[in-house]
């Protein structure tokens, strides 16, 4: 594992060198466990130009930090971040420290530019989270294995899916499955969305049963060592009527159209807009009220941003969702989506379960 | 619902004339479900110094909001925290306008001080967490379902604890049993720790089997409505050793002492004390490195802080945990933990568990 995290800290040293930044306090924990492997509610990283780093956690995370990153210099204080920046200002000469000023509270902010005179504070602009969007093996591997979980997960609760089935448990047993096959937790707040309630696509999972003629979606995914799959299926409930299967063909497609369009290189605009013209064009413009997906990795939600008005490239090895849906109100609703990595040589779509309409 | 929201406006634009400005700009997502009983990841709100309020959140959150909070004006435009800075500037006279430090990013401060030059950004400095300190009857009455699901889960899983049994499938049959009977998810990652794992107060739960003559610390809450309940409790697998003993009763009743110690009008520091000097008088001083307890409520953790070097004092109706505990290296550990409310007329224990040391 150690490797890995020196290669990326070499990265942001690069990255700091062509800002004219002499090194970066990292506090967005999501960003100092991506560079050190580190899991910790306090802790934060100062990384130098010339590659150099230095941690700093509390007295609870000593041991394992000492475990998970033993070729970095630690200091065990839990003024993390304030400590990182002594360190920083003790150089002879004053210093250009970039800071998240993304994560960075004004408070925090204030105590950080008391610290001394010679430190000179500037906008690091997410440049841990651009270093993220492309993701290398050991991520791809971790993000590979959560997809598996959560199609598993998918066929093994399929025939249990009945009329009487709340949603609640729909979403438990799904939830249960992932952890049951080895998930160190869900990735989020499933979503189990049966008949009008499918037209809300945020609803949260209640004592509806499920009934017959029901369309249901669930949006749910696993978690692996941090890494988050996000996939969604609409199910049909014994039938399907002409409505259904209509929206059901048309949110396919546009899936289908999100995911050609995601290659090395494309607008993420592109993306979004190859399944919105569909949608729309199908006189449904107005039942897709969100963004085609997002950047998917350490967090649920993460770079690239994606949706019509969003600008920016995919990168090889960026993964993200393609998860267009139609929503009537008060009739029901579709989502598919998939969890994806963008390759030079086409997107490689890591959840594997069948869009086809599966009626149960 | 609705009253209750009310009067915690109220609450705090009473606190905005005290500190002399016109309004505040609430940004922290739990601060703004404090205030309007809203649950979302996009929302903020505006609170006048006349008591007055608007409501932004995106249009995935506009329905829930219209249920949950039809007597707020609400502004639909996921610029949450800008569309209402800029409502707030529409004033005809400059506008001191106190913001979230703790909170709000350097980024976002940037953002909203450009809104205009008649906005005169101010300080808010945890107005809205000091008011949360207070529990009203509403949240006393959910961290009481919260702490009987906790009280509930352990001993329903109590039977079923032996040697073989790993820390993570006790820690599963425990969060598991906490849904079961109710609670909307577990208040955090549950934390089993068996044997020598009872060293680390943090341990996360892992494969080691529990075995005969271990003390297995198991730190696990329910949530309810948001609210989070807290406790610990140790227990001893087949047999007892007189080490275990000894430190089990000096935790036992270094607990008892902080708990008595926690009265309406109490300085934080003195119900550390409390169970510190006990402690250190046993020779364990350096066995305890963690803080007595927590507030504990909307948050996991929250004011009041609680520590041997915090200075503040707790109020009635004040949520606390007490959770001393000693910890030797390679040997074991021992926690015990309850949530408890400061009552004028002394603490009520919310969770009910037994602090005798059980042997299973």
């Amino acid at each position: 594992m150690g490797d890995v995290h020196i290669v990326r800290r070499r990265a942001l040293a690069a990255a700091l060198e062509e800002s004219g930044l002499d090194a970066a306090l990292i506090t967005r924990l999501v960003n100092v466990r991506y560079l050190t492997g580190l899991v910790s509610s306090n802790a934060a990283l100062l990384v130098r130009a010339d590659g150099s780093a230095v941690l700093a956690t509390d007295a609870r995370y000593a041991g394992i930090a000492a475990v998970v990153c033993p070729d970095l210099e630690t200091v065990v204080d839990r003024r993390t971040a304030l400590v990182l920046a002594e360190r920083a200002a003790a150089a002879p000469s004053p210093v250009r420290l970039g800071f998240e000023d993304h994560h960075v509270t004004v408070r925090q902010h204030r105590e950080l530019a008391a610290v001394a005179d010679s430190l000179l504070l500037a906008p690091l602009e997410g440049a841990v989270e651009r270093l993220r969007t492309v993701k290398d093996e050991t991520e791809l591997a971790a993000l590979r294995r959560a997809c598996a979980i959560t199609d598993a997960a998918f066929e093994a609760v399929l025939p249990l899916i009945r009329p009487g089935m709340t949603e609640r448990e729909l979403a438990l047993a799904l939830e249960r499955r992932m952890v049951d096959l080895g998930a160190e937790a869900p990735a989020f707040d499933s979503i189990v969305a049966a008949g009008p309630h499918g037209a809300l696509p945020h609803h949260r999972p209640g004592d509806r049963p499920l009934a017959e003629g029901d369309l249901v979606t669930m949006d749910f995914g696993a978690r692996c060592d941090g890494y988050h799959a996000d996939m969604t299926r609409t199910v049909a409930i014994g039938r399907v009527a002409d409505w259904q299967r209509e929206i059901y063909e048309l949110v396919a497609a546009a899936q289908r159209a999100a995911v050609r369009a995601a290659v090395n290189g494309a607008e993420t605009m592109a993306v979004d807009a190859a399944a919105r013209d569909l949608i729309r064009d199908a006189g449904h413009g107005d039942h897709f009220p969100h963004a085609v997906g997002h950047g998917v990795g350490l967090e649920i939600h993460e770079a690239p941003l994606m949706g019509y008005d969003k600008t920016g490239r995919l990168s090889d090895r960026a993964t993200i969702t393609a998860e267009p849906g139609v929503y009537l109100a008060e009739r029901g609703g579709v989502r598919i989506e998939d969890t994806l990595a963008v390759r030079a040589d086409g997107p490689e779509i890591l959840t594997k379960t069948t869009k086809d309409l599966l009626v149960v």
